[in-house]
């Protein structure tokens, strides 16, 4: 699959940024326009435009501009690329202990 | 939590190289010695250990020497940081889908 490792590539290297994962961070709680995102960082906006432009070829966010001001959202499923490749890397100890749980949940009386 | 950061941009820095990723797929299976881990890449000796060394700083992997053999290992729990980012940027509409996951569990009888 070489699509899905060309987008972990993207993705990881666009989240090993600590401002760009800022970004993410505030975007999963709502979308935002540019200007209250650039308010947390002491950056000027071309540069904060350059992160967002990182983000964007990464497929983690969208943006949408009406008249001047322009609305930024984080693409929803945008870290699914991640979680699947995380779930792939559950050790044999993990995937035993993984068994475990599902078996006492399914044996656990409800409300217990 | 200024250590979870740090320790978030290392894991995220470590594993942004496909190499040094395949490295981490191979050693969830198993841990490996370093000429095993370095039969799959055309790579010299040299550029291996040294993505051996990103991986081992940013807490992702161990190693041990006997005699003359190294052996490399995943370290428990070594992607939990990422795990647990990726866990806090849920979206608003994620967290009630995953309420009406448990909300389903609960109510539909067990065997359907």
């Amino acid at each position: 699959m070489p699509k899905y490792h060309d987008e972990l590539d993207a993705v990881l290297r666009a989240l090993a940024d600590p401002t760009r994962r800022a970004v993410v961070e505030r975007l999963a709680k709502s979308p935002a326009v540019v200007s209250e995102l650039a308010a947390p960082f002491s950056m000027a906006l071309p540069s904060l435009m350059q992160h967002l432009r990182v983000l964007e070829n990464a497929g983690l966010v969208t943006s949408q501009k009406h008249g001047r001001v322009r609305t930024v959202s984080l693409r929803p499923g945008a870290l699914d690329v991640l979680h699947l490749w995380l779930g792939e890397q559950r050790t044999p100890a993990e995937h035993q202990a993984d068994r475990l749980g599902v078996h006492l949940t399914r044996t656990t009386p409800k409300g217990t």
